[in-house]
């Protein structure tokens, strides 16, 4: 039976693990804050698509180190922030042939673990869902639910198959790409753009930052940065992609980006993951990107202010 | 005896007004939100310079219309802000020989008037004082208070001479300068820079904005292309100004700007005075400030936000 261990598991391990678990896998979790509440009473998730239900892990860890055997999958799904070292997080249960799942926010965010663990297969993911956690252990799936997986750094893999299966088997759309690196570039002309726009002004949602033509060109020049940036990285975009992002925000309700939740709630914000590491990549390849740079620097300014009140 | 009118007599056209009013100049004023008790009590201020004193203007108006005669002076301390005609508010008290003086934040803020007036002498003041409005009809003067003041396009005149005499004699320190657009670029080098910044993030303070190597070289970057949009315009400033801005800054407190104020008091922001118009001056000139234009985005978006929540 394939073992599966979540680590970081907040809103969307828990929903991820829970569709896992459905038809079989053995999951366990691995979450810190919440753990009292889950190792008694498991998850209570409240999902349109999959049903309002309970999750019980298999085993509930406060720690890494308590897991007893290497899973087959290793699924990481905490934030990616400075100073928290994520190849050290999953060490202690890393398996010679376990398979390292990253389901996590921005670019570049899989060296790291690539180069820590060169002998095991990484699996990167881009998850399509909005979900939260409205108490302890309470789980609220709100939206979409779905996942982009691949091979890193490129290509495709049996076990990435047989992982996507078992989501499909659990509710979870899972589409097995080719090169989920180029995909990562794609978020990130959204994601760099808005969520650092977002948290100016304390905050922004997406309907004041497209309000005017004017402030509509200056997300299209900064979307332009980062297409320029991941062209530059080897992962060309779409040309179309910018009007497609810029219609499709537009044509929905106004909304604030994950990162201007973060900052309104005073939780540590995933700047670097998303915008920090694009703008790198931009400097490391030549590019020119004097929009990325004064929105970096702007959102380092109020991470730090942010910081401070805290 | 001189009369003179201040019009817009906030925090500082009172304080300035009163100065003006104690060796026997006929100041009278044009305060429309605290007419009421202004008229009743005169303004009572509270300066560590000038003492505290309570300030009766000659007369009182709650219109410019109201005005009996022109004055021999009539100064402008309004905000400058877009729907505001500036001109047409004065235009009642503007006879053949009255000489209008602009004491009001920003660049570029004299053009409007001196075509509007073109048979009458334009003086531009810098007002550098820290005073402030605490209730209906209270002044509190905090620092500073002096003043550059230099005809409109350039030069100087009889008439500055005899109003900074004025000035001086009523305790606040006032220079004529030859080149008082020169001067209004020096500001703005700090202004459209600190300002901008200050608004992002609800709200920065000085400290925050310089608080890292990266932010400083931010704001040196920012300030470098005011300083370019300047030169361009015919006002170039010394090699060593933005040095001098940001030690001297950091020498000082961390306080807030007054766009930073406005905006956490929800009032209305001088952003097209100090940054509009500095934008709009490097595009006609041809000078690329893409932090400015930035800048400039980001502060509509807010702008937009903050109308939308009054």
């Amino acid at each position: 039976m394939t073992s599966i261990l979540i680590v970081g598991a907040g809103a969307v391990g828990a929903l991820f693990g829970s569709a896992l678990a459905r038809h079989g896998a053995l999951v366990s979790v691995v979450c810190r804050s919440d753990f009292d509440i889950v190792q008694r009473e498991g998850y209570d998730i409240v999902s349109p698509s999959l049903g309002n239900h309970r999750f019980r892990p298999h085993a509930v860890h406060r720690d890494v180190s308590e897991c007893k055997a290497p899973p087959d999958y290793l699924v990481l799904t905490v934030k990616v922030l400075p100073g928290a070292d994520r190849a050290e997080l999953i060490r202690p249960a890393v398996g010679p042939k376990t398979v390292i799942v990253l389901i996590e926010n921005g670019v570049d965010i899989e060296a790291e673990i690539a180069a820590s663990f060169p002998g095991n297969e990484i699996l990167s993911g881009l998850a399509i869902v909005g979900v939260g956690r409205t108490a302890a252990g309470k789980i609220h799936h709100q939206s979409m639910g779905s996942l982009n997986l691949g091979r890193y750094p490129s290509g495709n893999s049996p076990a990435a198959d047989r992982l996507a299966a078992a989501f499909e088997a659990g509710g979870i759309g899972c589409k097995v790409i080719d090169n989920v690196v180029t995909a990562r570039w794609q978020k990130a002309v959204w994601n760099a753009t808005f969520n650092s726009i977002s948290i100016m002004g304390g905050v922004l949602d997406t309907a004041t930052i497209l309000g005017t033509q004017e402030s509509r060109a200056f997300v299209r020049a900064a979307m332009e940065e980062v297409c320029a940036t991941a062209a530059a990285a080897g992962h060309p975009q779409h040309p179309k992609l910018i009007d497609q992002y810029i219609a499709g925000t537009l044509s929905i309700p106004a909304y604030k980006t994950s990162m201007a939740l973060d900052y309104e709630n005073g939780r540590p914000m995933e700047i670097e993951a998303i915008l920090g590491n694009t703008v790198r990549a931009a400097r490391k390849h030549g590019v020119v990107t004097p929009i990325l740079d004064a929105l970096y620097a702007l959102a380092k300014m109020i991470e730090a202010k942010s910081s401070a009140r805290q």
